[in-house]
């Protein structure tokens, strides 16, 4: 089965959107203490151009990752995991085989 | 005379670039500081896109404001007067016909 043809029961989207939400807040709580660390230590004007270009980077980097279509999900879940952004426990509101389906995304490795 | 038909001594540079660089430095040095403050104050993503917003604003206002070209000079200057980057005495350097011209069109205000 193809993974953007996968169906969503109410309770799955329930448990999808926490964890949606918890990823982004923890990559909004990551970027914020990042801009802070680098804030407290610009002094000159090249650090706030970079810190300008830095803030920017991030805002559409989370953008593009957070995006809430059910035909992206397990990707993008995939990719929050590898990010760090979210743990994999706080999916187990999903079917096994959308958990197994994330984990192979998230864990995948091209062949060196 | 048009302001932009005006010659510049030897002098008259050194003094125009010593003044145009301090206001620079001011200009930097405020906006360094304003940052901080706002940095300082963040607590929410919605303030780390207005930095940001802030700092792209700053960079593009300080490179429009500070344009060294002999023909924009006074203009310059009287803008530079205006927003307070620059002590109208740094530029005892400069002919009278010069401080009275950029006197004029840094006061200049239109009629209400």
């Amino acid at each position: 089965m193809a993974y953007n043809d996968l169906s969503w029961s109410p309770s799955e989207k329930k448990a999808a959107r926490a964890a949606f939400d918890k990823a982004l807040e923890v990559a909004l709580a990551s970027t914020i203490a990042e801009f802070k660390r680098k804030a407290d230590a610009a002094a000159t004007p090249a650090d706030l151009w970079e810190i300008e270009e830095y803030l920017g980077q991030r805002r559409r980097k989370i953008d593009r990752m957070f995006d809430y279509r059910y035909s992206q999900l397990p990707e993008v879940f995939a990719s929050l995991i590898r990010a760090e952004y979210l743990d994999e426990n706080l999916l187990s509101g999903l079917s096994q085989e959308k958990r197994e389906m994330i984990h192979r995304f998230a864990t995948w490795k091209p062949r060196g």
